[in-house]
């Protein structure tokens, strides 16, 4: 009877670290959102609620590294369990950067809402929507131990990595042909880096995943086949 | 007699997991001043020799891990032995972007060297010491628990910062003045923003120690007070 009871409010404490992980992941999926949207439609008010509204995801870091301190102090979770747990607290770190990320695309996106449009970034649009649905999956991945999902994620880091070229590239021919949209193609630059760098988050997420699934560590093994 | 014995295999665990992080991050100053002395010294040699060492610093990462998790299921720490070894499995997260950020160095000092130089730039040689200072006071600060050293290393985050502000101001200018500049500034730009990325990991770094010294968080206070 005591057993069963310590075994609920264990399994009640892991439900509580994944559930906080979920609700930090969404917050930080409508981060990418609004940054991006702050800047297409030159809406300055919703970059300056973006970049306020990463303190939220701050702290939100902390409740779930505390959590997880006070879950393995007190419950001494083994294997699989702690596992989880210890990914669990480097999950939090990437989604925290993924947030700063956001915010330094609100950042640009003032600083540009206050000059003449460069041109329409079409694929900015599609890049936040890519990187987007990567974290939800790399996090859905992680709170399900789903590896085929996680595995897919992989898979679509390649997708925005291409899209960053491009944009770059364009980036590149619009400084060249005309000096006055150096400054701007620059920020319109690290934008599009940013989106590539939450994506590069949501692999490592998802690598993480793999390792939890298979107890095989897969992090590094991509780039140095 | 059997608990002394346990205590001393647990402080040798504990030691393994501190000199493992010191290698590590002994490795990663190694990348940082070579992938910048492979750009300032147009050596395409060590800049190849650099990107292939991020492998052992990867591996490092793995070994640390596995480590942690090791103690924490055998040993069972409680408190401030627990807190260390969760942060330490986010310092070797942090270490490890650390050497990506180097092979990103060392990646554009192999295209750059294969074009003329575009000016020296003596205050990258000033970033890259200062960051790696920074990095080798904060794993020092972290494995001996020292507080003020680790209040030292966010101080110096600063200096850092300007340098990189100061070096895309002359890149800006030297983009307008010429744009036969824009690529290579391009790339020079990275290099530095790497940098200034290595001091923000290693401000990290520092503030996980605060963190482990008082109990108290200090992470997001900054920039958000």
């Amino acid at each position: 009877m005591e057993r069963q009871h310590l075994s609920s409010v264990y399994e009640s404490d892991l439900q509580e670290i994944r559930e906080k992980l979920l609700e930090m992941g969404g917050k930080v999926e409508l981060m990418i959102s609004d940054a991006v949207r702050a800047l297409l439609e030159r809406d300055t008010d919703l970059a300056e609620r973006t970049i306020a509204y990463d303190h939220t995801v701050n702290r939100l870091e902390l409740e779930i590294d505390e959590k997880c301190l006070e879950v393995i102090a007190l419950r001494q979770p083994a294997a699989r369990d702690l596992r989880f747990i210890t990914m669990a607290l480097k999950v939090v770190t990437d989604l925290e950067r993924m947030g700063d990320k956001c915010a330094n695309i609100a950042k640009r996106a003032k600083e540009l809402n206050c000059e003449p449009p460069l041109r329409p970034f079409i694929d900015l649009t599609k890049m936040a929507e890519a990187a987007s649905h990567m974290l939800h999956d790399a996090l859905d991945a992680f709170t399900r131990a789903d590896e085929q999902l996680a595995q897919k994620v992989c898979a679509g880091d390649g997708f925005v990595g291409r899209l960053n070229k491009q944009i770059q590239r364009e980036l590149l021919a619009s400084m060249m042909a005309d000096s006055s949209n150096i400054n701007r193609a620059l920020k319109m630059n690290q934008v599009s880096k940013c989106l590539d760098r939450i994506a590069d988050h949501a692999t490592n997420l998802a690598e993480m995943v793999i390792f939890l699934v298979k107890g095989r560590d897969v992090r590094h093994t991509v780039g140095e086949n």
